[in-house]
């Protein structure tokens, strides 16, 4: 199966599942082989009680990516990680999300330009974005925000506010 | 807006989204001013951050039929309860429901069931339905089971089993 092959009940049906229980994100994460030292992490990720692990199963085989694990707390995980799966994936159901459409439009801008430019500032940016989609994603978590990594890039400076 | 003018692609998100954070439900009710003493409740339900209250509205607004309260927790909650409102609404999600297909035959089957006996007998077999309803959707709620209606009508002695 292809994202090309599922029709727009599919979409819609997979559309609504994932506003209802699935995760659209971006997440900075350190990654010091890295030129500037951290990485933006895409993902789209599926949740389900162990017990019906085989639904998740047939998700992944109906979307064609992604990976299947069971976490050791009883519920599994259907995910999608890094930008070719995620853009596949959102481009088809863009035009049916309802709750998670900013996410969804904040991660494909911030795939779109991660593969144009990775100067510091330019990558800074991108950061404030994932700020932002961590934020409509009520994230709780413990998570790299923007601002560490503009006090490790040493770009603090530009966040002065002008005075007259 | 009413259920028959959906298409196809908003019955298939609205089955992803029910699937994914709803609940298709039957209880069993304690009613003292009814003949049997207990109800059978039927419900959908869909949940969300009040911050996203909205959404709920739109659903609601979409279904035609429930009603979107508050609660005090900081999430909102979207209910359809009552044998019509969930029968018609049931009836056009089936054919897209895919991991709540099960609790959704059950409770079709109980409201099938309900507008035709209510003698005590029947009546507790309803509640046995629910029961698997219960377990399918992982109920962790203290919830009335059939077996204290079993006890409560009078019916224990049916349940021994017969010894040659």
């Amino acid at each position: 199966m292809t994202l090309k092959q599922l029709t727009s009940t599919d979409l819609a049906y997979i559309a609504g599942f994932v506003d209802g229980d699935g995760c659209i994100n971006a997440q900075i994460v350190r990654r010091p082989d890295y030129v500037l030292g951290f990485q933006i992490r895409l993902s789209i990720t599926l949740f389900q009680k162990t017990a019906r692990h085989w639904f998740l199963l047939h998700m992944q085989k109906q979307i064609g990516y992604g990976t299947v694990r069971k976490r050791p707390d009883g519920v599994s995980e259907y995910a999608l990680v890094g930008a070719t799966s995620v853009k596949n994936l959102l481009g088809v159901l863009l035009p049916f999300l309802r709750l998670k459409k900013r996410q969804a439009l904040l991660v494909l801008e911030v795939i779109d330009t991660l593969s144009k430019s990775q100067d510091p500032q330019a990558f800074l940016k991108l950061c404030e974005m994932v700020d932002t989609i961590a934020d409509l994603n009520d994230s709780k978590k413990r998570i790299l925000r923007a601002s560490v990594v503009r006090s490790e890039l040493g770009l603090d400076s530009e966040s002065i506010p002008c005075r007259d």
